[in-house]
């Protein structure tokens, strides 16, 4: 196959992205699940949208570029819920290393190469670009279930401090987002939308 | 409201694009319609997968964000199917400016200017960034009909003419992306996919 093949084989195949579910609703289409493509949109525009609040030196086309490839291997993978036991997380990660290798693979090789160690730097989330993207990724559930009566969280019995970890990213890097956060949380307890623990 | 406040409440707005459906179906997910929300994140990521056969300079950050907002417009102004009669396109315009002056005046201004010239720019589709950009969005539907026996072409009987018009933006500006469409376009006649006329 010639470049344009495996690029456009590679573009039909992550067509598949639109059936993986998540946890989330989508409460102004009948309250469905919410699946990984329209989901990697939403960030990768927040991501933008939001960049004036990132207190490091960020390159924003690469954070874009993170968000919109970095759930593909939940083709392969599935999605696990964030809050999901440890020991299911460690499973996950053995399939997502095995679906980035396949899914990426299908790309030319200078692609291949860029674009798998961008999802590996999205995962080992150590560099300012990934710390940012990983937040956006995480702050859009809060958005939702906050506008959704706790959504996943009370489905779940979500504890407040269980999300408050989940975002502590934003803790350094972006302290007006994070102080954000800690208001929502404190507004969801009071709501009963998460446990107050 | 301050700056955060509008743009969170944005972001939640536009949520709403995840439940415009547009003609194209999901192979993948028992063949249901698809949602321009997906839509837009598969173009945003094909640009950026493509880029290399754009034969002008191309700022492809800005492709990408003009990708990923395009289609919001819709939240107010519905989908039109692509080869819709011109007296439907003239309403639609006018359905989608109002609907462009609504939804970017919820963000800061200074996004809300960026944001709605980038619209603009995209709808005008002069620039080589618009021009790139339109032209992905219409070659998606066309690899996604090659895979699915025709899908919308059959489902409308549409003509050979009528797809290489719509996908002609890429004669000049990427000689080798219009060649794969003349030739996929030829095999859909063959497999009487598109009429040929």
């Amino acid at each position: 196959m010639n470049n344009l093949d495996q690029q456009l084989t590679f573009i039909m195949e992550i067509d598949k992205l639109k059936a993986v579910y998540r946890q989330t609703r989508v409460k102004s289409d009948n309250d469905r699940r919410e699946n990984s493509a329209e989901h990697s949109w939403q960030i990768a525009l927040s991501a933008m949208l939001l960049q004036e609040y990132a207190m490091a030196e960020i390159n924003i086309l690469r954070v874009v570029k993170m968000l919109l490839i970095h759930d593909i291997i939940e083709i392969d993978a599935g999605d696990l819920f964030a809050f999901a036991q440890d020991s299911n997380q460690k499973e996950q990660e053995v399939k997502e290393l095995a679906a980035c290798k396949r899914l990426f693979s299908i790309l030319p090789i200078n692609q291949k190469d860029e674009y798998k160690s961008l999802w590996l730097e999205f995962e080992e989330c150590e560099s300012s670009d990934s710390i940012f993207a990983k937040s956006i990724d995480r702050l859009l559930p809060l958005l939702i279930n906050m506008r959704s009566e706790g959504g996943t969280w009370v489905e779940h019995k979500i504890s407040k401090s269980q999300v408050l970890k989940r975002n502590s990213h934003l803790k350094e890097l972006s302290p007006k987002l994070w102080s954000y956060v800690e208001n929502e949380v404190d507004l969801a307890v009071k709501n009963s939308w998460l446990l107050n623990k």
